[in-house]
């Protein structure tokens, strides 16, 4: 299709719209507030790189955000740290870059991303250019590139949607779905969507729902012990989510729940696509995972309300691991790949 | 064991506690409301058949309460249409079992309790009894019964666990299921339990969770989404549940979710075994069953905490269906029987 980033940008709902993800603004690192959606169209106001790190590590920004955010704290700290000799500059930068890595055990696109940043600040350092334009330019001239492989993505994701199509998913599934299913839907093809809720944070109910409903295309949300139930009745014709991190070998670590789902979908001979930016060179199966697991506190209460009696144990593993032979396909910038060859194309 | 109706009563934590669960009382049904549990410890007090079927349909009381609520109902009207002529009479009963019937589509053994209680009506009418004390004794004397049986039951569900076992269940198992696991406990094995949440009620998190808890047996919360995680980190070792209907051929409707941790289940080769009081011989098939769907606007909330935009679809089918190759015994007073041969002992 070759849209322009700006085209890409407008068929996007709210939440995914570049401005509305992070930006830089006056001096500050400005956040979608994901964690109060639908209910506030809000965000967070960044000066200083504690705050941006406390706002991804309490969900206040996922999937994509961090990252986003990530690197204008580093154009934030650039800019506040201009009048100090280099070599400080570097190690308060660096500092920056380490704790906001620290914020996602799980999903290590954040971490590459602002070691490519990293490698533009240490350029710049020596070259004795100027850190914060050039790194402002450098990400957005990111943004455009990664916008334009979201669409490279949503277009092989689209071409897997067929006319009549209930489509189940899990969690945020973000901008590559998305635009997958503006892409189908503006091709003529109906469809449907069955979106998890996804305790506790549920950005299923919260973020997903509202983003498809937006588009104008019909969404129902489920709750997470609901996926089997409504493949059984035939309502699934196909199974997207994202991932946080794909490993070399092909098994794809996401939100809690997107495992479950797969293995009912396979029961159901349901197919499960996962869009990625690639796998992680640095893991090369799933023994090197670590799963995060937040605090139980979250599973005992709902949007603040208690669920429960406060005393009682809970468990909250926040991601999961699908294995490959639960993948039909890894949807990237190259195609709809195996999992079991991604080594070749991402090497 | 051979364990007494009052001894077997006092294994039970406090929801289940027989004059917890629904009793007559001073010429009303009171009703202990699982609505409010584990914040409150309340009950509804009802003096007419409205009431209890509202209590029935807003989820006050569920799994065995429904019945029990239901046939003290019938005592209260006995007692209330005593000097009515004997016609009327048995048409206002007629009625009031049929309301009552009426509350729960998928759970037939409520209208087979009622039919029964209501053959005793009959009788005691035609003979020129006194109906209220008749047929109170016999749902004493039925809930005497009734004791026995959970408590075999329970016998056999503990047969099956070993020490160190990890196990799953789903929503509110009952009686059988606690009354296992107390056994199990007090026959030395150490156990540890995990209870999804259970959207959108939470019966896992606030019935299921504090029940176990009360018994002094390691409880933890997960959410619905988790199962599948849980189990492939080896922490389960056997999945258990209740059966809201078990069809003749062995088909399994319980809560929605007890079908897609089946499906986890046998993926990790953990068997599933079913507390139930045998087939329902109205239900050869799963062709025979209907789901009942509930108001989508509880998938909207949680708590009465609005999870999403009031304005977005959703869908709330209250049961699923488990096909007979995914569970692994049925649990009845007769022993752990396989589901496909349900029909000669029930037949």
């Amino acid at each position: 299709m070759n849209l322009t980033p700006s085209e890409i940008n407008e068929m996007l709902p709210f939440l995914l719209r570049r401005e509305n993800v992070a930006r830089y603004e006056d001096g500050a690192v400005v956040i979608g507030n994901r964690s109060k959606y639908p209910f506030e169209r809000s965000f967070v106001r960044c000066t200083d790189v504690e705050c941006v790190a406390k706002a991804i590590e309490d969900m206040v920004t996922q999937g994509g955000g961090p990252s986003n955010a990530a690197l204008y704290t580093l154009v934030m700290v650039a800019c506040q740290t201009e009048k100090q000799p280099k070599p400080l500059r570097r190690s308060i930068m660096e500092a920056a870059s380490k704790r906001l890595i620290k914020t996602r055990p799980t999903n290590t696109a954040l971490a590459r991303r602002l070691d490519l940043a990293m490698q533009v600040v240490y350029r710049t350092l020596e070259e004795g250019g100027d850190v914060e334009p050039t790194l402002l330019a450098w990400i957005e001239n990111f943004r455009d590139k990664t916008a334009r492989d979201y669409a490279i993505a949503g277009e092989f994701g689209a071409s897997l949607i067929e006319d009549g199509d209930g489509i189940l998913t899990m969690c945020f599934a973000e901008t590559s779905f998305l635009l997958a299913l503006a892409m189908a839907q503006k091709s003529g093809k109906r469809i449907q969507v069955f979106t998890p809720e996804t305790r506790p944070y549920l950005q299923g109910a919260r973020l997903t729902a509202p983003s498809v409903h937006e588009l104008g295309i019909p969404v129902n949300i489920i709750g997470d012990n609901m996926p089997a139930y409504v493949l059984s009745q035939g309502k699934v014709q196909k199974y997207f989510t994202a991932a946080d991190l794909v490993t070399l070998d092909g098994h794809v670590v996401n939100k809690v729940g997107t495992f479950q789902n797969a293995i009912a979908a396979s029961y159901h001979r349901v197919p499960y696509f996962v869009f990625s930016w690639g796998p992680d060179k640095q893991k090369p199966d799933r023994a090197s995972i670590e799963i995060e697991e937040r605090d139980p506190g979250e599973m005992r209460s709902c949007r603040g309300q208690p669920t429960t009696d406060p005393n009682i144990g809970a468990y909250y593993p926040a991601f999961d691991i699908t294995p490959p032979h639960l993948v039909s396909g890894v949807i990237t910038q190259f195609g709809i790949l195996s999992p079991y060859d991604l080594a070749r194309f991402f090497g």
